[in-house]
């Protein structure tokens, strides 16, 4: 049996950067230590260590492995990445008023939401810290533009929430703002540290903002066709908790006005009795919005995998090209 | 009668730096904006345009005016400055659960937590592509230093909070983080800049710890010596709170048994009744710790005041040097 045929395509690309993730998990684990506040890496290392996919700093890793990057910062913007990730889902949870994560427990549910706000805190100085060593001003440039946009992202969802005339646009800059800017950013940051030309910095980003594009369709797709084992989310979250996304997006824009009032009172109201979730799905169905949301996380990966096979002929180039059917293969 | 004479100092700084002044609010105006999600600016103008006396950005304004910089980034400095304050004081208000900052309801009130925190991360993202504009690594390095010793700072509060055992050293490291550490950063960048020598930008940063820690020990005492007027508290809000500052740790470390099981009572467990707060001052007058901690704040300012005279003359020196005793004097 062939292994390559028989992992998953993130597995292959910790196989491939095994030793740059050891490097980068050495690193995380010396920065998120605290002279004077052992709080700090007790939280952190609650999420940090929690076995997560390191998804994010292999984006890094990997393109600056295939633009013949030779090191040594290449780890640092890894660990940067992966520190903006985890403060942002340490103020995630809060926002959220989340108590699991990865079936585990919150910090601000095991701690407090204080601890939560101000760790994260400290994870974004000390991401700053880390792409500061790099001496490389473009990157710090991509990185704290992404910061903007990742934040800007969460205010904006916060304010869509529960909101009827929440359009396809706004949606896409939500998800540009909770998942694919730093999924691009992380790319785009491995192609210009090393030293990488325009084109392919292009590419590498193009890459990474299709492919987080596509893995927030597809997530926010699997909150109505029930994977539940997949998610880690029961079917219909989303719709319970009010939150416009693409099949309702979709369904709203086309509802007729006694349809309009369900989706007034179950979203905008958040009045829902027993039933409404299967309303909803049958809405769905009738104007086909949960094919059309496949189609399109379908359309973002093939963007990706396009983009990706611009850069030159390499095992790990590969690996981010089936990586980009693999977020969307567990739809179809 | 002399002006100079009558205004406060920071009145003076203000006016020396009005042009400076018009330019930061300008640019601070330009960068709060968000072209995506109105509550951004509406939350931060709540902050940035309550009437503050700006006095971290004049700080690095006339750092960077005496050390005779002709421009164009102390602007930019000046504005990360504010902006990273802002951040904080949003954090802030929402971890200490305030419904007033400046007399007027807190962010967290008028809008909610969710908006505070995401509003802040925006407010610090953008403060990191302000201090990007510059070009400057070395200026980046020292501003995400310090982003990074303001949290830590306010975690180690957070869990300092009714403990016993917190030390004068534990306490140092609590006020450099809340509010030395931003003071330094914003003289020392101010130096940096304008590129002057290593003994200027050791004395500017030494001028801005210096009056910081002064500033806060001040803060700290004026809470027992109750001039309600100046501070907006009332006498003994830190007591009620459980907040271990000097005069109390000075206090607790010089008690007798039963003394120390008052303090274990009022501040550890937090039970509180009639009489508390004047037995508290008794104790404190008992030990001299509010005349000791008097005595640190003017050390603090006297050393500030020396660093700043090793620098060349200047009208805008002066005033520093005069910011440094007037931030004492309310206490003599």
């Amino acid at each position: 049996m062939d292994m390559a045929t028989t992992q998953k395509p993130h597995e292959r690309l910790a196989e491939a950067l095994a030793a740059d993730l050891v490097a980068v998990n050495a690193l995380i684990r010396e920065r998120m230590s605290s002279d004077h506040a052992p709080r700090i890496p007790e939280v952190t290392a609650h999420l940090v260590e929690a076995g997560g996919k390191r998804l994010r700093p292999m984006l890094t890793l990997a393109s600056a492995t295939l633009c013949g990057y030779g090191g040594p910062y290449h780890i640092h913007l890894a660990a940067t990445v992966e520190f903006i990730h985890t403060a942002t889902l340490l103020h995630d949870d809060v926002v959220d008023e989340s108590a699991q994560r990865r079936g585990r427990p919150t910090a601000n549910l095991l701690w407090d939401n204080k601890s939560s706000v101000l760790v994260g805190d400290y994870l974004f100085a000390r991401s700053f810290q880390l792409m500061t060593d790099t001496g490389n001003i473009r990157v710090l440039r991509i990185l704290s533009d992404a910061a903007a946009t990742i934040a800007e992202g969460e205010v904006l969802q916060l304010t869509a929430a529960r909101n009827l005339s929440t359009t396809e646009d706004i949606y896409l800059q939500v998800v540009r703002g909770k998942t694919a800017a730093l999924f691009s950013a992380a790319t785009e940051v491995g192609g210009v540290i090393a030293g990488a030309g325009d084109a392919q910095v292009r590419a590498l980003f193009d890459y990474g903002d299709a492919l987080g594009i596509a893995f927030q369709i597809a997530d926010d797709l699997l909150d109505y066709l029930g994977d539940t084992a997949a998610t880690g989310k029961n079917v219909g979250d989303d719709f319970r908790e009010g939150k416009l996304t693409l099949p309702i997006i979709k369904a709203v824009a086309q509802a007729t006005p006694e349809e309009r009032a369900f989706w007034v009172r179950t979203i905008e109201k958040g009045k829902q009795v027993e039933g409404d979730l299967e309303e909803a799905l049958r809405l769905m169905e009738k104007y086909g919005t949960l094919d059309a949301t496949r189609d399109e996380a379908n359309a973002w990966a093939e963007r990706a995998r396009a983009a990706i096979l611009t850069l030159p002929a390499h095992p790990v180039r590969d690996m981010l090209h089936d990586l980009a059917e693999y977020v969307v293969a567990r739809l179809n």
